[in-house]
Protein backbone atom coordinates (compact mmCIF):
# COMPACT_ATOMS: atom_id res chain seq x y z
CA UNK A 1 0.00 0.00 0.00
CA UNK A 2 1.11 3.75 -0.96
CA UNK A 3 -0.06 6.10 1.69
CA UNK A 4 -0.23 9.50 0.71
CA UNK A 5 0.10 11.56 4.00
CA UNK A 6 -1.13 14.99 4.78
CA UNK A 7 1.17 17.10 7.37
CA UNK A 8 -1.36 19.89 8.22
CA UNK A 9 0.47 23.30 8.34
CA UNK A 10 2.54 23.39 11.42
CA UNK A 11 4.36 21.13 13.21
CA UNK A 12 4.98 17.49 14.25
CA UNK A 13 1.44 17.02 15.99
CA UNK A 14 -0.05 18.60 12.85
CA UNK A 15 -0.64 14.82 11.73
CA UNK A 16 -3.47 13.08 11.75
CA UNK A 17 -3.97 9.98 14.40
CA UNK A 18 -4.66 7.70 11.37
CA UNK A 19 -1.53 9.57 9.70
CA UNK A 20 0.49 8.51 12.39
CA UNK A 21 -0.79 5.22 13.12
CA UNK A 22 0.20 4.84 9.13
CA UNK A 23 3.64 6.14 9.24
CA UNK A 24 4.19 4.03 12.68
CA UNK A 25 3.25 0.74 10.44
CA UNK A 26 5.45 1.63 6.83
CA UNK A 27 8.83 0.24 6.19
CA UNK A 28 9.71 3.00 4.15
CA UNK A 29 8.60 6.65 4.51
CA UNK A 30 9.33 9.29 1.85
CA UNK A 31 9.07 13.22 3.11
CA UNK A 32 8.27 15.61 0.43
CA UNK A 33 10.39 18.12 0.61
CA UNK A 34 10.78 20.57 -2.38
CA UNK A 35 7.02 22.29 -2.49
CA UNK A 36 6.57 23.49 1.05
CA UNK A 37 7.91 23.55 4.31
CA UNK A 38 6.63 22.88 8.02
CA UNK A 39 7.99 25.10 10.84
CA UNK A 40 9.52 21.92 12.02
CA UNK A 41 12.49 20.50 10.77
CA UNK A 42 13.00 16.76 9.20
CA UNK A 43 14.88 16.14 12.65
CA UNK A 44 11.72 17.04 14.43
CA UNK A 45 9.53 14.95 12.49
CA UNK A 46 11.83 12.04 12.96
CA UNK A 47 11.92 12.47 16.29
CA UNK A 48 8.41 12.80 16.62
CA UNK A 49 7.51 9.39 14.52
CA UNK A 50 10.43 7.27 16.15
CA UNK A 51 10.99 6.59 12.63
CA UNK A 52 13.93 7.62 9.75
CA UNK A 53 12.70 9.69 6.92
CA UNK A 54 13.40 9.72 3.12
CA UNK A 55 14.20 13.12 1.96
CA UNK A 56 12.30 13.01 -1.11
CA UNK A 57 13.21 16.13 -3.26
CA UNK A 58 12.10 16.63 -6.85
CA UNK A 59 14.43 14.84 -9.03
CA UNK A 60 13.36 11.28 -6.70
CA UNK A 61 9.82 11.98 -7.39
CA UNK A 62 9.92 12.88 -10.88
CA UNK A 63 13.10 10.47 -11.70
CA UNK A 64 13.06 7.73 -8.77
CA UNK A 65 9.25 7.08 -8.70
CA UNK A 66 9.77 3.39 -9.46
CA UNK A 67 12.25 3.48 -6.19
CA UNK A 68 9.61 5.14 -3.60
CA UNK A 69 7.36 2.79 -5.24
CA UNK A 70 9.44 -0.43 -5.26
CA UNK A 71 7.76 -3.57 -2.97
CA UNK A 72 4.72 -1.64 -2.15
CA UNK A 73 2.71 -4.12 -2.67
CA UNK A 74 3.74 -6.40 -0.48
CA UNK A 75 4.89 -3.68 1.97
CA UNK A 76 3.54 -0.05 3.21
CA UNK A 77 5.15 2.80 2.26
CA UNK A 78 4.51 7.01 3.05
CA UNK A 79 5.23 9.74 1.59
CA UNK A 80 4.62 12.51 3.48
CA UNK A 81 3.13 16.02 2.04
CA UNK A 82 2.80 19.45 4.17
CA UNK A 83 -0.42 20.25 4.00
CA UNK A 84 -2.38 18.14 2.08
CA UNK A 85 -1.31 15.77 -0.52
CA UNK A 86 -3.69 17.08 -2.80
CA UNK A 87 -3.37 20.62 -1.52
CA UNK A 88 -1.04 23.33 -3.25
CA UNK A 89 0.70 20.94 -5.51
CA UNK A 90 -0.73 17.56 -6.74
CA UNK A 91 1.48 14.09 -6.38
CA UNK A 92 -1.09 12.96 -9.07
CA UNK A 93 1.85 11.38 -11.52
CA UNK A 94 2.67 9.19 -8.16
CA UNK A 95 -0.39 7.99 -7.53
CA UNK A 96 -0.83 7.16 -11.27
CA UNK A 97 2.27 5.57 -11.42
CA UNK A 98 1.08 3.23 -8.10
CA UNK A 99 -2.24 2.20 -10.18
CA UNK A 100 -0.21 1.61 -12.98
CA UNK A 101 1.59 -0.94 -11.28
CA UNK A 102 -1.64 -2.07 -9.63
CA UNK A 103 -0.13 -0.80 -6.31
CA UNK A 104 -3.25 0.18 -4.23
CA UNK A 105 -2.84 3.61 -2.40
CA UNK A 106 -4.80 5.63 0.41
CA UNK A 107 -4.58 9.33 0.88
CA UNK A 108 -5.21 10.54 4.62
CA UNK A 109 -5.97 14.29 4.37
CA UNK A 110 -5.09 17.32 6.58
CA UNK A 111 -5.70 20.81 6.18
CA UNK A 112 -3.90 22.99 3.44
CA UNK A 113 -3.38 26.95 2.86
CA UNK A 114 -6.41 26.07 0.56
CA UNK A 115 -9.12 25.37 3.36
CA UNK A 116 -7.28 26.79 6.39
CA UNK A 117 -6.87 30.38 4.57
CA UNK A 118 -10.63 30.70 5.75
CA UNK A 119 -9.57 31.84 9.69
CA UNK A 120 -8.74 35.00 8.40
CA UNK A 121 -12.31 35.68 8.17
CA UNK A 122 -13.15 35.32 4.29
CA UNK A 123 -15.80 32.85 3.61
CA UNK A 124 -14.22 29.64 1.62
CA UNK A 125 -17.26 30.05 -0.75
CA UNK A 126 -16.10 33.26 -1.99
CA UNK A 127 -13.16 32.56 -3.26
CA UNK A 128 -13.01 31.95 -6.97
CA UNK A 129 -9.37 31.15 -8.63
CA UNK A 130 -6.48 30.81 -7.07
CA UNK A 131 -2.96 32.19 -7.93
CA UNK A 132 0.60 31.87 -7.83
CA UNK A 133 3.15 35.03 -7.46
CA UNK A 134 6.24 34.43 -8.91
CA UNK A 135 9.39 36.38 -8.34
CA UNK A 136 10.08 38.82 -11.20
CA UNK A 137 13.52 39.50 -12.73
CA UNK A 138 14.81 42.11 -14.71
CA UNK A 139 13.67 40.54 -18.07
CA UNK A 140 10.40 38.16 -16.57
CA UNK A 141 7.58 40.24 -15.22
CA UNK A 142 4.43 38.26 -16.01
CA UNK A 143 1.58 40.16 -14.89
CA UNK A 144 -1.11 36.99 -15.60
CA UNK A 145 -1.54 36.97 -11.80
CA UNK A 146 -3.09 40.72 -11.96
CA UNK A 147 -5.99 40.00 -14.73
CA UNK A 148 -7.03 36.64 -12.47
CA UNK A 149 -7.28 38.91 -9.67
CA UNK A 150 -9.63 41.55 -11.45
CA UNK A 151 -11.53 38.43 -13.12
CA UNK A 152 -12.90 37.15 -9.11
CA UNK A 153 -12.92 41.04 -8.52
CA UNK A 154 -14.98 41.59 -10.72
CA UNK A 155 -17.12 38.18 -9.85
CA UNK A 156 -17.24 39.84 -6.47
CA UNK A 157 -14.47 36.91 -5.28
CA UNK A 158 -11.49 37.05 -2.59
CA UNK A 159 -8.54 35.63 -4.34
CA UNK A 160 -5.94 33.72 -2.31
CA UNK A 161 -2.35 34.40 -3.83
CA UNK A 162 0.17 31.55 -3.30
CA UNK A 163 3.72 32.99 -3.26
CA UNK A 164 6.65 31.34 -4.89
CA UNK A 165 8.25 29.20 -3.12
CA UNK A 166 11.00 27.58 -5.58
CA UNK A 167 13.41 29.46 -7.81
CA UNK A 168 12.93 27.07 -10.97
CA UNK A 169 9.44 28.06 -11.45
CA UNK A 170 10.35 27.88 -15.11
CA UNK A 171 11.26 24.30 -15.46
CA UNK A 172 14.89 24.76 -15.35
CA UNK A 173 16.76 22.14 -13.72
CA UNK A 174 19.40 24.14 -11.76
CA UNK A 175 17.94 24.02 -8.78
CA UNK A 176 18.63 26.80 -5.99
CA UNK A 177 17.79 26.93 -2.28
CA UNK A 178 14.46 27.82 -2.06
CA UNK A 179 13.43 31.12 -1.40
CA UNK A 180 10.28 32.36 -0.19
CA UNK A 181 8.53 35.84 -1.28
CA UNK A 182 7.05 37.81 1.29
CA UNK A 183 3.53 39.19 1.59
CA UNK A 184 5.40 42.55 1.00
CA UNK A 185 7.10 41.46 -2.41
CA UNK A 186 3.98 40.22 -3.55
CA UNK A 187 2.09 43.34 -2.64
CA UNK A 188 5.04 45.32 -3.98
CA UNK A 189 5.27 43.82 -7.82
CA UNK A 190 0.92 43.84 -7.26
CA UNK A 191 1.70 47.78 -7.12
CA UNK A 192 3.62 48.17 -9.68
CA UNK A 193 1.02 46.62 -12.01
CA UNK A 194 -1.35 49.09 -10.49
CA UNK A 195 0.83 52.08 -11.61
CA UNK A 196 2.08 50.52 -14.37
CA UNK A 197 -1.57 50.06 -15.88
CA UNK A 198 -3.92 52.59 -14.16
CA UNK A 199 -6.90 50.21 -14.94
CA UNK A 200 -9.76 49.63 -12.87
CA UNK A 201 -10.27 46.40 -10.92
CA UNK A 202 -8.32 46.74 -7.71
CA UNK A 203 -6.33 50.16 -6.05
CA UNK A 204 -3.37 50.88 -3.70
CA UNK A 205 -6.31 51.27 -1.45
CA UNK A 206 -7.74 47.52 -1.68
CA UNK A 207 -8.30 45.41 1.10
CA UNK A 208 -5.60 42.76 1.32
CA UNK A 209 -4.98 40.53 3.84
CA UNK A 210 -1.38 39.09 4.37
CA UNK A 211 -1.20 35.95 6.35
CA UNK A 212 1.86 33.94 7.95
CA UNK A 213 2.64 30.47 9.02
CA UNK A 214 -0.75 29.60 8.84
CA UNK A 215 -1.77 27.23 11.24
CA UNK A 216 1.18 27.17 13.27
CA UNK A 217 1.63 28.53 16.76
CA UNK A 218 3.19 31.35 15.27
CA UNK A 219 0.70 32.28 12.62
CA UNK A 220 0.26 35.96 12.07
CA UNK A 221 -2.54 37.45 10.06
CA UNK A 222 -2.55 41.36 8.68
CA UNK A 223 -5.19 43.05 7.05
CA UNK A 224 -4.34 46.29 5.84
CA UNK A 225 -4.32 48.39 2.08
CA UNK A 226 -2.52 46.57 -0.49
CA UNK A 227 -0.29 49.52 0.18
CA UNK A 228 -0.21 49.07 3.95
CA UNK A 229 1.09 45.26 3.62
CA UNK A 230 4.15 46.80 1.58
CA UNK A 231 5.49 47.77 4.66
CA UNK A 232 4.21 45.52 7.07
CA UNK A 233 6.47 42.93 8.49
CA UNK A 234 5.09 39.06 9.18
CA UNK A 235 8.21 37.66 9.84
CA UNK A 236 9.67 34.35 8.61
CA UNK A 237 7.97 32.31 5.68
CA UNK A 238 5.39 31.18 4.19
CA UNK A 239 3.54 33.86 3.09
CA UNK A 240 0.13 33.89 1.26
CA UNK A 241 -1.96 37.04 0.36
CA UNK A 242 -5.31 37.05 -0.37
CA UNK A 243 -6.96 40.25 -2.27
CA UNK A 244 -11.00 40.88 -1.09
CA UNK A 245 -13.44 40.74 -3.18
CA UNK A 246 -17.06 41.88 -1.97
CA UNK A 247 -17.22 41.97 1.47
CA UNK A 248 -19.89 40.63 3.52
CA UNK A 249 -20.38 42.62 6.94
CA UNK A 250 -19.11 39.54 8.97
CA UNK A 251 -16.43 38.92 7.43
CA UNK A 252 -15.78 43.10 7.86
CA UNK A 253 -16.05 42.05 11.16
CA UNK A 254 -13.76 39.19 11.46
CA UNK A 255 -11.30 41.55 9.54
CA UNK A 256 -11.38 44.31 11.84
CA UNK A 257 -10.01 41.65 14.64
CA UNK A 258 -6.20 41.44 12.70
CA UNK A 259 -6.98 45.22 10.81
CA UNK A 260 -4.36 47.93 10.51
CA UNK A 261 -5.09 51.40 11.54
CA UNK A 262 -7.61 52.97 8.65
CA UNK A 263 -7.55 49.92 7.04
CA UNK A 264 -11.29 49.39 6.60
CA UNK A 265 -11.87 52.78 6.46
CA UNK A 266 -12.48 53.05 2.72
CA UNK A 267 -15.32 50.35 2.40
CA UNK A 268 -17.81 51.57 -0.02
CA UNK A 269 -21.52 49.70 0.25
CA UNK A 270 -22.39 48.30 -2.53
CA UNK A 271 -25.74 47.35 -1.50
CA UNK A 272 -27.77 46.43 1.82
CA UNK A 273 -25.62 43.73 2.43
CA UNK A 274 -22.35 43.61 1.23
CA UNK A 275 -18.86 46.30 0.76
CA UNK A 276 -16.06 46.61 -1.17
CA UNK A 277 -13.20 48.82 -1.60
CA UNK B 1 -9.30 29.62 25.45
CA UNK B 2 -11.55 28.76 23.36
CA UNK B 3 -10.52 25.61 21.00
CA UNK B 4 -11.90 25.15 17.45
CA UNK B 5 -10.81 21.89 15.93
CA UNK B 6 -11.60 20.38 13.26
CA UNK B 7 -12.25 16.75 12.88
CA UNK B 8 -11.58 16.18 9.36
CA UNK B 9 -13.90 13.62 7.52
CA UNK B 10 -14.05 10.28 8.04
CA UNK B 11 -13.44 8.73 11.21
CA UNK B 12 -12.50 9.51 15.21
CA UNK B 13 -9.10 9.31 14.07
CA UNK B 14 -8.69 11.72 11.46
CA UNK B 15 -8.48 14.54 14.19
CA UNK B 16 -4.95 15.82 14.70
CA UNK B 17 -2.41 14.41 17.34
CA UNK B 18 -2.93 18.21 18.69
CA UNK B 19 -6.58 18.26 17.97
CA UNK B 20 -6.72 14.88 20.58
CA UNK B 21 -4.71 16.43 23.21
CA UNK B 22 -6.23 20.06 23.78
CA UNK B 23 -9.71 17.78 23.39
CA UNK B 24 -8.58 15.82 26.47
CA UNK B 25 -7.40 19.22 28.27
CA UNK B 26 -10.40 20.84 28.20
CA UNK B 27 -13.05 20.95 30.34
CA UNK B 28 -16.21 20.97 28.22
CA UNK B 29 -16.27 19.90 24.82
CA UNK B 30 -18.95 20.92 22.01
CA UNK B 31 -19.60 18.83 19.40
CA UNK B 32 -21.31 21.13 16.46
CA UNK B 33 -23.89 19.04 15.25
CA UNK B 34 -25.82 20.49 12.55
CA UNK B 35 -23.74 21.71 9.46
CA UNK B 36 -22.07 18.28 8.50
CA UNK B 37 -21.76 14.70 9.77
CA UNK B 38 -18.70 12.08 10.37
CA UNK B 39 -19.45 8.62 9.18
CA UNK B 40 -19.03 7.64 13.00
CA UNK B 41 -21.33 9.17 15.69
CA UNK B 42 -21.35 11.19 18.82
CA UNK B 43 -20.87 7.50 20.91
CA UNK B 44 -17.91 6.52 19.00
CA UNK B 45 -16.17 9.85 19.46
CA UNK B 46 -16.97 9.87 23.07
CA UNK B 47 -15.02 6.45 23.49
CA UNK B 48 -12.68 7.77 21.63
CA UNK B 49 -11.53 10.80 23.70
CA UNK B 50 -12.70 9.21 27.02
CA UNK B 51 -14.65 12.47 27.00
CA UNK B 52 -18.58 13.48 27.18
CA UNK B 53 -19.09 15.68 24.65
CA UNK B 54 -22.13 18.67 24.68
CA UNK B 55 -23.85 18.17 21.25
CA UNK B 56 -24.08 21.93 19.88
CA UNK B 57 -27.29 22.23 17.30
CA UNK B 58 -27.90 25.28 15.84
CA UNK B 59 -30.14 27.12 18.29
CA UNK B 60 -27.17 26.33 20.89
CA UNK B 61 -24.49 28.49 18.55
CA UNK B 62 -27.02 31.22 17.67
CA UNK B 63 -28.51 31.99 20.47
CA UNK B 64 -26.47 30.05 23.81
CA UNK B 65 -23.02 31.41 22.20
CA UNK B 66 -22.66 32.85 26.30
CA UNK B 67 -22.82 29.54 27.78
CA UNK B 68 -20.45 28.06 25.49
CA UNK B 69 -18.23 30.75 26.05
CA UNK B 70 -18.33 30.40 30.00
CA UNK B 71 -15.98 30.73 31.99
CA UNK B 72 -13.46 30.07 28.64
CA UNK B 73 -11.83 32.80 29.71
CA UNK B 74 -10.25 30.56 33.02
CA UNK B 75 -10.63 27.24 31.36
CA UNK B 76 -10.34 25.54 28.58
CA UNK B 77 -13.50 24.69 25.88
CA UNK B 78 -13.22 22.93 23.05
CA UNK B 79 -15.72 23.39 19.74
CA UNK B 80 -15.24 20.36 17.40
CA UNK B 81 -16.49 20.69 13.79
CA UNK B 82 -16.70 18.18 10.95
CA UNK B 83 -14.20 19.13 8.82
CA UNK B 84 -12.02 21.82 9.11
CA UNK B 85 -13.63 25.06 11.66
CA UNK B 86 -13.71 27.70 8.84
CA UNK B 87 -14.95 25.11 5.97
CA UNK B 88 -18.06 25.03 4.28
CA UNK B 89 -19.36 26.84 7.35
CA UNK B 90 -18.13 29.19 9.09
CA UNK B 91 -17.91 30.04 12.99
CA UNK B 92 -17.04 33.70 12.79
CA UNK B 93 -20.06 34.59 14.99
CA UNK B 94 -18.67 32.39 17.79
CA UNK B 95 -15.06 33.53 17.35
CA UNK B 96 -16.52 37.36 17.09
CA UNK B 97 -18.18 36.90 20.69
CA UNK B 98 -14.80 35.65 22.52
CA UNK B 99 -12.90 37.92 20.76
CA UNK B 100 -15.39 40.83 22.42
CA UNK B 101 -15.06 38.87 25.63
CA UNK B 102 -11.71 39.09 25.72
CA UNK B 103 -11.51 35.27 25.73
CA UNK B 104 -8.33 33.83 23.26
CA UNK B 105 -9.36 31.27 20.94
CA UNK B 106 -7.09 29.01 19.06
CA UNK B 107 -8.11 26.99 15.96
CA UNK B 108 -6.61 23.51 14.93
CA UNK B 109 -6.90 23.02 11.24
CA UNK B 110 -8.09 19.64 9.39
CA UNK B 111 -9.22 18.82 5.69
CA UNK B 112 -12.27 19.81 4.35
CA UNK B 113 -14.40 19.14 1.61
CA UNK B 114 -12.85 22.13 -0.04
CA UNK B 115 -9.16 20.97 -0.28
CA UNK B 116 -9.87 17.25 -0.09
CA UNK B 117 -11.87 16.90 -3.37
CA UNK B 118 -8.22 17.00 -4.94
CA UNK B 119 -8.43 13.66 -4.63
CA UNK B 120 -10.28 13.14 -7.81
CA UNK B 121 -7.56 13.90 -9.46
CA UNK B 122 -8.71 17.91 -10.47
CA UNK B 123 -6.39 20.44 -9.41
CA UNK B 124 -7.40 23.01 -6.40
CA UNK B 125 -5.79 25.57 -8.63
CA UNK B 126 -8.33 25.52 -11.15
CA UNK B 127 -11.76 25.30 -9.00
CA UNK B 128 -14.28 28.44 -9.50
CA UNK B 129 -16.19 29.48 -6.92
CA UNK B 130 -17.56 27.03 -4.90
CA UNK B 131 -21.74 26.52 -5.36
CA UNK B 132 -24.32 25.32 -3.40
CA UNK B 133 -27.05 22.96 -4.62
CA UNK B 134 -30.54 23.16 -2.54
CA UNK B 135 -33.31 21.11 -2.40
CA UNK B 136 -35.98 22.05 -5.11
CA UNK B 137 -39.70 22.19 -3.91
CA UNK B 138 -42.93 22.04 -6.14
CA UNK B 139 -42.66 26.48 -5.84
CA UNK B 140 -39.08 27.45 -5.62
CA UNK B 141 -36.93 25.99 -8.05
CA UNK B 142 -33.20 28.18 -7.58
CA UNK B 143 -31.12 28.77 -10.64
CA UNK B 144 -28.25 30.74 -9.71
CA UNK B 145 -26.17 27.28 -8.76
CA UNK B 146 -26.44 27.24 -12.43
CA UNK B 147 -25.15 30.45 -13.71
CA UNK B 148 -22.16 29.97 -11.48
CA UNK B 149 -21.11 26.93 -13.02
CA UNK B 150 -21.34 28.06 -16.57
CA UNK B 151 -19.48 31.10 -15.13
CA UNK B 152 -16.82 28.73 -14.00
CA UNK B 153 -16.59 27.10 -17.17
CA UNK B 154 -16.24 29.87 -19.77
CA UNK B 155 -13.29 30.66 -17.18
CA UNK B 156 -12.08 26.75 -17.96
CA UNK B 157 -12.06 26.13 -14.34
CA UNK B 158 -13.94 23.26 -11.91
CA UNK B 159 -16.82 23.70 -10.10
CA UNK B 160 -17.17 22.03 -6.46
CA UNK B 161 -21.11 21.70 -5.90
CA UNK B 162 -21.84 21.22 -2.08
CA UNK B 163 -25.27 19.42 -2.06
CA UNK B 164 -28.38 20.61 0.53
CA UNK B 165 -27.56 19.45 4.16
CA UNK B 166 -30.21 20.79 6.26
CA UNK B 167 -33.50 21.64 5.35
CA UNK B 168 -34.12 24.78 6.85
CA UNK B 169 -32.04 26.52 4.09
CA UNK B 170 -34.65 29.52 3.84
CA UNK B 171 -33.72 30.51 7.28
CA UNK B 172 -36.95 28.46 8.64
CA UNK B 173 -37.15 27.99 12.00
CA UNK B 174 -38.69 24.92 12.47
CA UNK B 175 -35.93 22.26 11.98
CA UNK B 176 -36.83 18.66 10.28
CA UNK B 177 -34.72 16.22 10.57
CA UNK B 178 -31.43 16.62 7.95
CA UNK B 179 -32.25 15.42 4.41
CA UNK B 180 -29.09 14.61 2.15
CA UNK B 181 -29.02 15.20 -1.31
CA UNK B 182 -27.16 12.64 -3.74
CA UNK B 183 -25.40 12.97 -6.32
CA UNK B 184 -28.21 11.66 -8.80
CA UNK B 185 -30.67 14.72 -7.17
CA UNK B 186 -28.17 17.22 -7.96
CA UNK B 187 -27.47 16.20 -11.33
CA UNK B 188 -30.88 15.81 -12.15
CA UNK B 189 -31.80 19.27 -11.19
CA UNK B 190 -28.56 20.17 -13.12
CA UNK B 191 -30.25 18.67 -16.19
CA UNK B 192 -33.81 20.19 -15.74
CA UNK B 193 -32.01 23.18 -15.67
CA UNK B 194 -30.13 22.27 -19.03
CA UNK B 195 -32.84 21.03 -20.84
CA UNK B 196 -35.06 24.38 -19.89
CA UNK B 197 -32.79 27.04 -20.75
CA UNK B 198 -31.51 25.14 -24.20
CA UNK B 199 -27.93 27.68 -23.58
CA UNK B 200 -24.61 26.74 -24.09
CA UNK B 201 -22.43 26.84 -21.16
CA UNK B 202 -22.90 23.16 -20.00
CA UNK B 203 -24.59 19.58 -21.50
CA UNK B 204 -25.64 16.37 -20.63
CA UNK B 205 -22.55 15.00 -21.41
CA UNK B 206 -20.20 17.23 -19.63
CA UNK B 207 -18.06 15.69 -17.51
CA UNK B 208 -18.60 15.59 -13.69
CA UNK B 209 -17.30 13.78 -10.74
CA UNK B 210 -19.22 12.56 -8.01
CA UNK B 211 -17.46 12.05 -4.55
CA UNK B 212 -19.68 10.25 -1.50
CA UNK B 213 -18.11 9.60 1.99
CA UNK B 214 -14.83 11.84 1.01
CA UNK B 215 -11.67 10.98 3.20
CA UNK B 216 -13.35 8.24 4.70
CA UNK B 217 -12.57 4.32 4.47
CA UNK B 218 -15.51 4.14 2.17
CA UNK B 219 -14.88 6.84 -0.04
CA UNK B 220 -16.27 6.52 -3.51
CA UNK B 221 -15.33 8.33 -6.61
CA UNK B 222 -17.48 8.19 -9.97
CA UNK B 223 -16.66 9.99 -13.00
CA UNK B 224 -19.00 9.94 -15.44
CA UNK B 225 -20.86 12.70 -17.71
CA UNK B 226 -23.61 14.39 -15.84
CA UNK B 227 -26.11 12.11 -17.79
CA UNK B 228 -24.47 9.07 -16.61
CA UNK B 229 -24.60 10.11 -12.61
CA UNK B 230 -27.84 10.79 -12.26
CA UNK B 231 -28.51 6.93 -12.16
CA UNK B 232 -24.78 6.08 -10.37
CA UNK B 233 -25.42 4.97 -7.09
CA UNK B 234 -22.47 5.95 -4.31
CA UNK B 235 -24.71 4.76 -1.24
CA UNK B 236 -24.43 6.54 2.26
CA UNK B 237 -24.13 10.68 2.45
CA UNK B 238 -22.45 12.86 2.39
CA UNK B 239 -22.21 13.66 -1.33
CA UNK B 240 -20.32 16.32 -3.29
CA UNK B 241 -20.40 17.07 -7.45
CA UNK B 242 -17.99 18.18 -9.19
CA UNK B 243 -18.11 20.05 -12.55
CA UNK B 244 -15.38 20.21 -14.77
CA UNK B 245 -14.18 23.08 -16.52
CA UNK B 246 -11.00 22.94 -18.80
CA UNK B 247 -8.70 19.89 -18.05
CA UNK B 248 -4.76 19.50 -18.13
CA UNK B 249 -3.97 16.01 -19.63
CA UNK B 250 -2.73 14.71 -16.35
CA UNK B 251 -6.14 15.45 -14.60
CA UNK B 252 -7.95 13.41 -17.80
CA UNK B 253 -5.69 10.95 -16.34
CA UNK B 254 -6.41 11.02 -12.75
CA UNK B 255 -9.92 11.30 -13.81
CA UNK B 256 -9.75 7.86 -16.05
CA UNK B 257 -8.90 5.49 -12.74
CA UNK B 258 -12.64 6.49 -11.58
CA UNK B 259 -14.55 7.32 -14.71
CA UNK B 260 -17.42 4.60 -15.91
CA UNK B 261 -17.17 3.20 -19.39
CA UNK B 262 -16.88 5.89 -22.28
CA UNK B 263 -17.52 8.73 -19.83
CA UNK B 264 -14.52 10.27 -21.01
CA UNK B 265 -14.63 9.64 -24.90
CA UNK B 266 -16.55 12.93 -25.92
CA UNK B 267 -13.36 15.62 -24.65
CA UNK B 268 -12.67 17.66 -27.27
CA UNK B 269 -8.97 19.59 -27.68
CA UNK B 270 -8.78 23.10 -27.39
CA UNK B 271 -5.17 23.15 -27.99
CA UNK B 272 -2.03 21.35 -27.31
CA UNK B 273 -2.57 21.42 -23.60
CA UNK B 274 -5.97 21.36 -22.71
CA UNK B 275 -9.26 19.62 -22.99
CA UNK B 276 -13.19 19.96 -22.68
CA UNK B 277 -16.51 18.60 -22.22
Amino acid sequence: MLYLIGLGLGDATDITVKGLQAVKSCSRVYLEAYTSILTVGKEALEEYYGKQLILADRDLVEQGADQILEDADVTDVAFLVVGDPFGATTHSDLVLRAVNAGIPYKVIHNASVMNAVGCCGLQLYNFGETVSVVFWTETWRPESFYDKICKNRTAGLHTLCLESLVTDFRGKKIYEPPRFMTVNQAADQLIQVIQRRKEEGMTEDTVCVGVARLGSDEQKIRVGTLNQLVSCDLGAPLHSLVITGRLHPLEVDMLRVNAEPNALENLHMIDSSTYTS
